[in-house]
């Protein structure tokens, strides 16, 4: 029963056969309480996930243009109003200052602290922009019956920093990041024609085939995330990674920047296959 | 003006900006005069062309079913009534069996005869498969500014018979024949995804990568068509190939059977990217 009682129960979008408790505002509302600040993968499935970063007006400008110079890392989902916390086009009732799980506050660049609620750090010239993320493409890739390595075990997805160069916009630039999943050959095709139609889950891979043609050193050694297993015959996948943001937010140095705490993702009212 | 009075004008579908002159009708009526008898890749842009199979009624069951079973190679687009010439769905006043530039005919499943005319051979038990080819997909590859390498060389795609059984129906069985296209990774995904879009020009590959695991020992010795040329750091791309029924009608052995010439295809009515 503890695990029930965790849970509260409000009137929310109930996805087919999901229980009404699992839902993206029962569970948006937990992270608000503090009563649940776990990682997102996994939760709420059927639902639309999403990256966060949170910027200075004087920045939003450029990061906007940014995203949109660079839509395979940063897929853009909605772009908040100057000190407006609230995202109605992902969700009902969305306060943006506490109901992701865990965030990151960077200060000029650098990753200065961890919290759980941002309410005491807002300005009324912060800008809220929801970047789609690779959870959507994973569901769809399981229920494919393609397995996913490194969601089978339970790790991390690995991340590499290439030698591509995104497309600066004022202040932000910097390399591209990507994650890396591998796969028979037969299912690298499928994973690469079903993630086309997730564009806002990255969309098709950047590349497959030798990491060395990207920048990848060596594959076995990412630089974030978890180390790959790779089974013999398999091919590895790139695609273009919701990480490509934070490197140029620490180029960039704003005075203050929140994004999410890695994992821990804004759970939004959309279906997970939504296109907008 | 040889060239113009080549061409006989009648009234047809004209697809944006194609020339009257080279609609598909105007095309199959020249075929039917003998006034042409070429290849027609290139021909007709914007076209929906075919692969064809006349069979006789008592294998057209078995052969239907085969191609049901092995959608990749063999993506139906018409069959007719025994005995009928008429394609009604893939366009007006076709007469099968004068509109195709060229023709090959098999005994027993061995090939005996290659003509311009089938009428003479007509019989009232003969059923017309119309399947889809591979034109729609290289030119929408072409059209994206991916380069194809055999059509930029002016060559025949390279094919292979591989270690892939398909899936038998009847007396019609045999290997799994494939297309070869090498690609850049990047361009390589483009084309997976995009030849998807084309489930009746075999949609998405069956395999990329080592040519080794489908059975290829040597890719730059093709069983059909010309050797290809793979540049450095490119990746081979493997796609289902509609010689595949041609191989079993050869071991199915029908009294009779008729093909089209290789790469002298029927031009129909539809619009190169026709779904059914």
């Amino acid at each position: 029963m503890e695990g029930t009682d965790r849970l509260v129960t409000v009137p929310g979008i109930t996805p087919n056969g999901a229980n009404a408790a699992e839902t993206a505002q029962a569970l948006r509302l937990q992270f608000r309480l503090g009563s649940l600040t776990e990682q997102t993968s996994g939760l709420a499935p059927g639902f639309l996930q999403a990256n966060l970063a949170i910027l200075p007006s004087n920045a939003a400008a450029d990061f906007l243009l940014y995203c949109t110079r660079n839509p395979k890392p940063c897929p853009l989902l909605s772009v908040s109003n100057p000190g407006d916390p609230t995202l109605p086009r992902l969700g009902q009732d969305i306060d943006i200052r506490s109901d992701v799980p865990s965030y990151r506050v960077f200060r000029n660049g650098r990753h200065v602290d961890t919290v759980g609620d941002i309410s005491a750090l807002w300005r009324d010239d912060l800008v809220t922009f929801a970047i789609g993320c690779s959870f959507s493409f994973d569901d769809a890739l399981q229920r494919s019956g393609i397995p996913v390595p490194n969601v089978s075990a339970g790790t991390n997805v690995p991340m590499y920093v290439t030698a591509i160069e995104t497309e600066p916009a004022g202040p932000f630039s910097g390399p591209l990041v990507v994650s890396m999943r591998s796969f028979k050959p037969a299912d690298a095709i499928r994973a690469i024609t079903l993630s086309d139609r997730y564009p806002l889950a990255h969309g098709a891979p950047i590349h497959i085939g030798d990491p060395a043609e990207i920048g990848i050193r060596d594959v076995t050694a990412p630089d974030f995330g978890d180390p790959p297993t790779i089974a013999p015959g398999e091919i590895c996948v790139f695609w273009a990674c919701g990480v490509t943001p934070q490197l140029a937010i620490g180029r960039a140095q704003p005075d203050i920047a929140i994004t999410h705490d890695p994992g821990h993702m804004l759970i939004t009212d959309l279906p997970a296959d939504a296109t907008l």
